[in-house]
C-alpha cells in the first residue's frame, strides 16, 4: 500500500463560516450570525474576538431591530475592507489573470496578460511581474498586502505547494508555491483552480450556505469541486472532482489525459469550437459566435452542442449518483453559453436521464463565471490562508 | 430549489469508533484504544462507562504489560458477545439470505430461501418467515434479539425507512421498515446493501482504521459505498456511490435503470454470463465456470472478461478522480473471480490509464464477499441503530 498523506486542512473551520458569513451578508449582529450558523452566541463571540483585535472585523454603530418599535444596540460586525489586501492569479495555458482584491474580496484591480513561456521558471517570471504591478496600483495595496494564492488546473498538492501534473501546461512535480515565493517575497498558497473557485462559490457565491454542494466548470477545461458537509473536499492524495477524465463517451475519443471518452474530449469549448469549424467549413468561427449559430437552432451547429450537454449531463449524473449533492452549480466561463437556454435543457435532460433514483433530485444551477471570477477566487485562497495562520 | 432531506446519520461517532474498535481487536485497554482511535483517556473512560454499564462491555481480569518485564492492571475491554443478538437479511432478486448475529458480529445461525414472490407484501411475509426461524434456533437468541437490519440494493432512505426505488425488485416508494416491522415486531433499520456492506468493511474488513476509503462490488449488480473522514457518506438525497450507472461505454448498451453504457449493463455476472453462453454456445455455462474458461485463457471467453474488467476499471478511475479514497476495496460475491488475478490486472491496468495524476495512487485491494457477508453487514447495520439508541 503506498503512503497517503492525511487529507489537506481546506476545511471550513467555525471562524471561517464567521468570516465569510460577514463577508457574504454583513454588517450582521452576532445574534443572527449565531442564529444563521447554528454556533452558539457566546462561540460567535469568541470566534470574533480575535478577528477583532487583528482588526480585520469591526463593530457597526447600527442599531438592530429586535421587535415591533423596540431597538436595542446589536453592534453589527462588518470587515474592515482596507485592512488587508490579497492577490489573486489564475494561470492558464495561454493567459495570466490577476487581481488584487480587498479584505472583502471585492476587486480593486486587475489584469491579463498572454503567457509568452510556459516552462515553469518562465511562467513565475511573468507571473511574478504581473503581482508587482498589481501591488503598485496604489502604495497602500502593497504596504497592505503579503499573502498571494494561484489557481492552477490539474494535480495541485496545496499543503506541500506542488503542482503534481499539470495537462495544460505540461508540468509535472513543480514546486510552484517556493518558487514563486522567491520570486515576489510574498506567503503564496497555491490551488487547483476548480477547487479555489469552488471555496469561492462557497464563500460569497451560488454555494452560500449549502452544507454539500458541487460545482462543474465548463470552458477549455472541464472539472468539479465538491463541498461536503461544509468542507471542501480534497481526496487522500490531492485529487478529487477530476470530472473533466469521466469516460462518457466510451472508447472514443482519445483525452490528452491518455484515457479515452473523457467529458472534456467531448465537451471543451475547443473541441466544440473544432468540430463547429469542421462541420460549417469556418476556419475561423470563435467559441462565442459557434454558441450563437447553436442558440438560433442552425442545423448544423446545434446537434454538435446538442451531443457536447448530453456528455455534460452524464458526467453530472455520475457525479450524482456517486455523491448526492444538494446542489449542483454549473459554472460556464463563456458568457453566451451561461446564457444559452437550450444548451441547460439537454444538460438536465441527460442529467435526469442517467441520474439513479433520488440522485436526479439535484438541484442544477447554471452560472457565468469568468476568468476574472477565477482569479478572484485564488485572492480569496491567500484571504483563507491568512485566516488560518 | 428541491428541499433536501438532511445528510443522513449514518456517522461513526466516538462511541461507536471505540465500540468498533473493541469488536475488532478486543480485549483491549482504555490506553491502547486511546492511542488508536486519537480521543483522550478520560473520552475512552467516559464513553465505555454507558457500554459497561448496559452489559455490552466488560472488563477482562487481564494484566497488560506496559514496559519490559512491568505489570499493571489494565483492565482491557471486550465484547459480551451473547448480550444481545442481531438478525441482519440479505434481500436480493431471486433470494433471501439471513443471518443471526452476536454483539461481536460473529455469525450464530444462517439461512438462505429462494424468494417465491417478489412484491412487497409477499417478501414481507417470506422475510418474517426466516426472522422467525432464525430467532427460534436458540430460545436466548429469541429472548434477546429485538433489532433487525435490511440490506436492499437500490435507492432506500434509511432515515424514513423507505425504499424508494429498487431496480432488481421493480419497487417504487415501499415502506419497507414499517412493513417489516409490523410483520415480526422487531425494531427494523433497512440501508442500501451496498452502504451496510461499506460499514461492515469500517468495522471489522478491509476498511477498519482507513479514514477515506470507497467499496466497489462486483457480481449481480455494481454498487460502491464512500467512507470519507471516518464517515459514511449517504448523500443529500439518500443516494452515493451508485457506481453501477457509470456511463463508461458510449452510448451502449442500454442499461435497465433507463441510462446508457452503464458500467453494470457490461460487467455484472449476468451480462458476462450471457456473452460468455452466446460466445461459446454453451446455453447452460453458468459464471463460475466462465471465470474458470477466462482464467485458463481461453481465446474465446477471456476477451469477454477483459471487457468488463477495463469497463470497471474506468469507472473505479472517475470513482477516484471524483473522491480521491486512500483506499479501494474491491468485493465480488463470487469466490472465483474475487481469486482469478488476471481479471484484477486488467481492473488495475483500466483504472490507471484513466485515472488523473494522483488519483491514481488509491491501493486497490480485491477481496470475497459472499451474500453471508452482506447479511452480517445488515445486522451490524442493525447493532449500529441499537448503539445510537
Amino acid at each position: 500500500m503506498s503512503a497517503a498523506s492525511s487529507p489537506e486542512p481546506v476545511s471550513i473551520p467555525a471562524s471561517e463560516r464567521v468570516f465569510s458569513l460577514i463577508l457574504a451578508e454583513g454588517p450582521i449582529s452576532r445574534v443572527a450570525i449565531a442564529r444563521r450558523t447554528g454556533l452558539s452566541q457566546a462561540a460567535v463571540t469568541k470566534l470574533a474576538k480575535p478577528l477583532l483585535a487583528a482588526g480585520y472585523l469591526e463593530e457597526t454603530a447600527d442599531r438592530e431591530r429586535t421587535g415591533p418599535g423596540a431597538g436595542r444596540p446589536a453592534s453589527p460586525l462588518q470587515i474592515r475592507a482596507e485592512r488587508e489586501f490579497f492577490v489573486g492569479i489564475k494561470l492558464t495555458e495561454y493567459h495570466l489573470i490577476g487581481v488584487l482584491a480587498d479584505l472583502r474580496a471585492d476587486v480593486r484591480a486587475r489584469l491579463t496578460r498572454d503567457l509568452s513561456r510556459r516552462d515553469p521558471a518562465g511562467t513565475v517570471t511573468q507571473l511574478a511581474a504581473m503581482v508587482d504591478w498589481l501591488r503598485r496600483a496604489e502604495p497602500r495595496f502593497h504596504e497592505r498586502s503579503s499573502s498571494l494564492g494561484v489557481a492552477v488546473s490539474g494535480d495541485v498538492d496545496r499543503r506541500r505547494g506542488l503542482v503534481g501534473y499539470s495537462p495544460f501546461l505540461d508540468w509535472h512535480d513543480v514546486p510552484l508555491a517556493a518558487m514563486i515565493g522567491e520570486a515576489t517575497g510574498m506567503t503564496v498558497t497555491i490551488e487547483n483552480d476548480v477547487k479555489a473557485l469552488t471555496v469561492g462559490e462557497q464563500w460569497y457565491g451560488a454555494g452560500a450556505g449549502v452544507a454539500d454542494f458541487a460545482v462543474v466548470t465548463l470552458g477549455q477545461g472541464i472539472g468539479s469541486g465538491l463541498v461536503l458537509g461544509n468542507r471542501l473536499h480534497s481526496g487522500a492524495y490531492g485529487v478529487a472532482g477530476e470530472l473533466g477524465h469521466t469516460p462518457v463517451g466510451g472508447d472514443e475519443p482519445p483525452c490528452r489525459c491518455g484515457g479515452r471518452g473523457c467529458v472534456e474530449a467531448i465537451a471543451s469549448s475547443e473541441v466544440i469550437t473544432a468540430e463547429v469549424r469542421r462541420a460549417t467549413g469556418s476556419t475561423s468561427l470563435g467559441f462565442p459566435n459557434a454558441v450563437r449559430l447553436a442558440e438560433s437552432d442552425d442545423p448544423v451547429v446545434k446537434p454538435i452542442f446538442d451531443r457536447a450537454a448530453a456528455a455534460v449531463g452524464r458526467a453530472i449524473a455520475t457525479l450524482a449518483n456517486l455523491t448526492g449533492p444538494e446542489r449542483i452549480v454549473v459554472a460556464a466561463d463563456n458568457r453566451d453559453l451561461a446564457g444559452y437556454r437550450g444548451f441547460h435543457d439537454e444538460v438536465r435532460r441527460s442529467y435526469t436521464q442517467q441520474a439513479f433514483g433520488s440522485a436526479g433530485h439535484s438541484d442544477l444551477v447554471f452560472v457565468h463565471r469568468p476568468l476574472d471570477a477565477w482569479a478572484r477566487a485564488a485572492a480569496v485562497i491567500a484571504l483563507q490562508a491568512r485566516l488560518a495562520r
